[in-house]
C-alpha cells in the first residue's frame, strides 16, 4: 500500500491539484493549521473506502461547503462483531484514489470556485488504536465511547459493538481532522442519531451535516456491500425500500398508529418472500426481515403513535442469504453469491401539520 | 451564582486585566480563535474550585508556558458513586475568584512576560450534559469515555464511576477549551495516567503538562477536602505521606520486591493506628487504610517485582473516620468533624540504573 500511496501523492493531472496521503495525525494537523491561517475551510467525509456514488455525492455537498475536503480511508476494527465480515470488508485503495481525482476533475469542469479533495487520511489501526489492540468483544477493554440507549437500538441489537466503534473511531477522526464540517448519509440512519448526539454531548466542535441517500434508479440505497450481491438478489433485496415506501404512504394518508404503518411494510416483504419460494432454488432469492422499526427521530424508542408534529424514523434491515443454487455464468456477485448480505434503509417521516 | 459572575466580569483592577468568565462553549471559542489567529497560547487547568496552593502552583507553571490560561470550575456530577459526596463537595466561587485575581497581581509583579488567567470557564451541568441527567449508576445510561482496564485499578477498584466520569468531563471540557496544554496534579497520579491514556487513544490535540505534588510544610499533599479535616484528623492523615516515604526509602536503599518494599509502609500505618487506640475518644482519630500499592507507571497494573528500568507508582488511600468525640472549642474542621475524609497520595519511584 505505501508505494501505491507513493505514486499518488506524485500525481499531478492539469486539471486538479495532487492530493495529498496522510498516514499520521502530526503533518496532517500542520496540513490544517495553516488551511485555518488561511482563512480556508474544511469538510471532511469519513469513509471505509470501497467508494460509491453515496460517498461522492457527500463530496459534491462537501464542495460546495468548504474551500477543502478531507477523505479518511479506514476500515474501522472496532465496529465489526467477532463472526463479522471485517476480513470480506471490501479493500479498493487504487480505484478509491481514481474515483476521488475523478471526483477533483468534475468539479474542476463545474466551476473554478467551490471545494477540492486536497487530502486523504489512511491511517493504520497501530495509528488509530495506540494502546491496546482494538477488540471485537463487548466487554474487551481499551478507550471507547459509548452513547447509550441509543446505541442498543434498531442496527444496535443485533450489533453490540457496532456504535461503540463508530462512536469511538469517530472522535478520534474528529480529534485529528479538526473539521469545520463532517458529512455522513441519510442511509445509515442511525449512525447520523449517534454521531449528531456524541457531537451534542462532548461538545465536539464539527459541524454533523447529513447528505440524502443516493439510491439506484430502481431505489436500492447504494452501499459498499452490494457488490456482494450479484444480480438476482440485487433485484429481490429491492423488498426492503418497497416496504419502507408502502408505510411511507400510510403514514402519508393520514395514519399514525404503529400497526396501521407497519402492516404495510409487513404485507410487501410477506408478498415477495412468498412469491420467492414459489420458485426453484436456481432462479430465487430468500431473505430474513431482521427488523422494520419505527422509531422516535432523536431517541429511536419504538413508537405506538407518531407524534405528527416530531415525525418518525421508518427504518428496516434485511438479510439476503446466500444463493442455493446458481445457474451457468451468472453473476452471482463478489465471493459468487456465498456470503450473505445484510441491506439497511431508512426514510424520514417529516413532522407535517395537523 | 449570576451576579457574583456579573461582577466579576465587570471587575478590574490597576494591575490585572479582568478575568473574563463563560458558561458557554460557543463565546468561549470565539474568544479562543482570536488567541489562536494572534499567534497566542492557551494553557488550561481544569478544576472543581475550593482552589488551593495545588491548583495555583499549576496556573504558575501554565503561566510559564502560555500567554493565557483558561480556569475551568466545574464540580462534575458523574465521578461521584451514588452515595459519595457531591453535596458536600465545598463550593467557593467567590474565594476562588479572588485567588485568580491574586495570583494575576502576583504574576504581574514577578514579570510583564509570562501569562495570565485571563479566562474562567464556569459551565452548568445542562451545558455539560445537555442529552441525559447525568448519572451516578455504573450501568446508567449517557455519553461517557471508558479507558479501561486502568479505570478499575486502585482508586477505580473503591469508585467504580469515578474514572469514566472524569475522563467524559475531561473530554468535553478539552472539546471546549481546545487549548495548547492542560495541567494536571501529580497528586491525583491516576487520574493522570487515565488522562493521558485518553489523550494518546484519542489523539485529543492538547499536550497533557503533570505538576508535581504541592505538600504543607509537614508534608501533608494539598486537597480540596482537607477542610474537613480538622486539626486532629490532618495531624493523623499525615500518616500516608509517611507510610509512602517509608516504603520510598526501602525502594531508594536498593529492595524492589513487593513484599519489602510494602511492609515498610504497613509498618507506618499499624504504629501509627495502634498509638491513636490508645488514646482517650476525645483525643483520637481513627482511620482505615483502603490500599497501599505498588504499581506499572502505565498500566497500573500491582508489580511482584519492580524492574527498575521503569520504576513504580507507590500510592495509597486512608480513609479518616468522623471523631467520636471533640473537645470545647476544637477546630474540628467544616462539618465538625462530623463526615469521613479520604485521603489519597503517591510518590513516583523513578527508574534509576541497575
Amino acid at each position: 500500500m505505501a508505494s501505491t500511496m507513493a505514486s499518488t501523492m506524485a500525481s499531478t493531472s492539469s486539471t486538479s491539484p495532487s492530493i495529498q496521503v496522510f498516514r499520521d495525525p502530526s503533518p496532517l494537523r500542520q496540513w490544517r493549521r495553516q488551511l485555518l491561517l488561511s482563512n480556508k475551510s474544511l469538510g471532511f467525509v469519513p469513509t471505509m473506502g470501497a467508494l460509491h456514488e453515496g460517498h461522492l455525492s457527500l463530496m459534491r455537498q462537501a464542495a460546495a461547503e468548504n474551500t477543502d475536503i478531507l477523505v479518511s480511508i479506514y476500515v474501522n476494527p472496532t465496529q465489526f462483531g467477532v463472526s463479522e465480515d471485517l476480513s470480506s470488508y471490501p479493500r479498493t485503495w487504487d480505484s478509491d484514489v481514481a474515483k476521488l481525482q475523478a471526483l477533483n476533475a468534475e468539479l474542476d469542469a463545474k466551476s473554478k470556485s467551490g471545494g477540492r479533495v486536497t487530502a486523504i487520511l489512511a491511517p493504520t489501526s497501530h495509528v488509530m488504536y495506540p494502546s491496546l489492540p482494538p477488540t471485537s468483544e463487548i466487554d474487551g477493554d481499551g478507550s471507547f465511547v459509548t452513547i447509550t440507549p441509543i446505541s442498543r437500538r434498531l442496527e444496535g441489537a443485533s450489533r453490540p459493538v457496532f456504535f461503540r466503534g463508530v462512536a469511538t473511531v469517530c472522535m478520534k477522526l474528529f480529534n485529528i481532522a479538526g473539521a469545520d464540517r463532517a458529512y455522513f448519509g441519510q442511509k445509515d440512519v442511525q449512525q447520523t442519531v449517534v454521531i449528531k448526539r456524541m457531537v451534542k454531548d462532548f461538545h465536539v466542535d464539527t459541524e454533523i451535516r447529513i447528505g440524502e441517500t443516493v439510491r439506484e434508479v430502481d431505489g436500492l440505497a447504494m452501499s459498499s456491500r452490494n457488490v456482494y450481491l450479484g444480480e438476482r438478489r440485487r433485484g429481490v433485496g429491492l423488498v426492503l425500500y418497497r416496504a419502507l415506501k408502502a408505510a411511507e404512504e400510510a403514514y402519508g394518508s393520514g395514519k399514525l398508529g404503529r400497526g396501521e404503518i407497519l402492516d404495510a411494510a409487513d404485507e410487501v416483504t410477506r408478498k415477495v418472500l412468498a412469491e420467492q419460494h414459489a420458485l426453484a432454488p436456481e432462479e430465487r432469492a430468500l431473505y430474513e426481515v431482521d427488523y422494520i422499526s419505527l422509531a422516535d427521530p432523536e431517541s429511536l424508542d419504538e413508537l405506538e403513535v407518531v407524534d405528527p408534529a416530531k415525525g418518525a424514523i421508518l427504518s428496516g434491515a434485511v438479510k439476503m442469504v446466500p444463493l442455493e443454487a446458481s445457474k451457468d455464468g451468472e453473476d452471482c456477485g463478489l465471493s459468487d453469491g456465498k456470503v450473505p448480505v445484510r441491506l439497511i434503509d431508512n426514510l424520514i417521516m417529516k413532522p407535517r401539520s395537523t
